[in-house]
């Protein structure tokens, strides 16, 4: 039906619910589907599975990526660093797959300047007293880690007006359909449907 | 939930459903859609009530609107005239309903001109072959007029790259689905959701 891909990229404050929401528009996308593997440096755990969980790599083959400009976006976490490789996602792009990646906030600059059509969508939290609530009942998270990440919630909310839409996760499947929303009207766009129009003018009876 | 409405703009060549298409997406949007009325020159007709089937004004009323920029598209058809006031849109819009305008192929550049944020539609059938089956199938015009609206529709396929999306109407639940998709989407967009982000922000707790 496509002739090219989709890149769908989604980002929010830690806590608004992203990983859930993926998980269920991938279960809608079925195999036209897939979500991005990231690459790391830190090292291989029990079942992990290389190129499935992650792409493990040493810090110098990180690094090259880097350096080559072929990291759609990276960050460091403690010793670590974190990242998502341009190739997997150009060769499932040209397959015609919604390759779906899920990126911190200050990220989607870069993966603008790389990948310009990519579809950018911000997801919110329906208030900042329900992000604190659904930290709190994660029960993962000391009182300062919590309040850190309000505060850097905060900061990453001004972020939005950079993104191409915005999703507000106040229940769940209202959240998960507009994201189907938005990936099925960009597949419509003028400039993705452009060729089906010379189809119907060339389509011979059949 | 929206703060503006939305003015979605559907085109496409004669025959290829966009009436059939209109009338089910309004009910899916229930009180929040309305299709635009017309305004025309010609007499009012049996039960056709001013204002709902169309806004029945002299040819004098209809050149002073025109006069004065207030008409989104209009064309002749015979002695008459017909065309979109941009009032009542506005109007509508600003009470943050979905208008759906339903308009002639050529009238789309100028609604970008007056309404640069409306959402154009282009609804293509799937094949010439299959528009031409459609056409006969009506069992309304001649085979001379017939090969005229094909003509036509020739010429119009091309006008699909002014429009924003393109929609084939091969089968028709999934055309009014794509359109549905676009509308959700269309509101999602973050000229039109950054509000709800300050709402975020600013939410007291309840």
């Amino acid at each position: 039906m496509r002739k090219e891909g989709l890149l769908i990229v989604l980002s929010g404050p830690s806590g608004c619910g992203k990983d859930t929401i993926i998980s269920q528009v991938l279960n809608h996308l079925g195999d036209d589907g897939f979500l991005s593997v990231s690459m790391t440096t830190r090292p291989r755990r029990g079942t992990e599975i290389d190129g499935v969980d992650y792409y493990f790599v040493t810090p110098e083959q990180f690094r090259e990526n880097v350096e080559n400009d072929l990291m759609l976006e990276y960050a460091q976490y403690g010793a670590n660093f974190y990242g998502t490789p341009v190739g997997p996602v150009k060769h499932l792009l040209a397959q015609g797959k919604i390759v779906i990646l899920n990126i911190e906030v200050q990220g989607g600059k870069n993966v603008r300047r790389l990948m310009p059509d990519a579809i950018e969508i911000f997801v919110a939290p329906p208030s900042l007293q329900e992000l604190e609530r659904r930290l709190i009942n994660r029960g993962t998270e000391s009182r300062d880690a919590i309040d850190r990440r309000l505060l850097i919630a905060q900061a990453e909310l001004r972020c939005a007006a950079d993104y191409d839409y915005i999703v507000i996760n106040d229940v769940l499947e209202d959240a998960v359909e507009d994201i189907l929303a938005i990936i099925r009207a960009s597949g419509l766009k003028q400039e993705h449907a452009m060729h089906r129009i010379s189809e119907v003018m060339n389509h011979a009876e059949s």
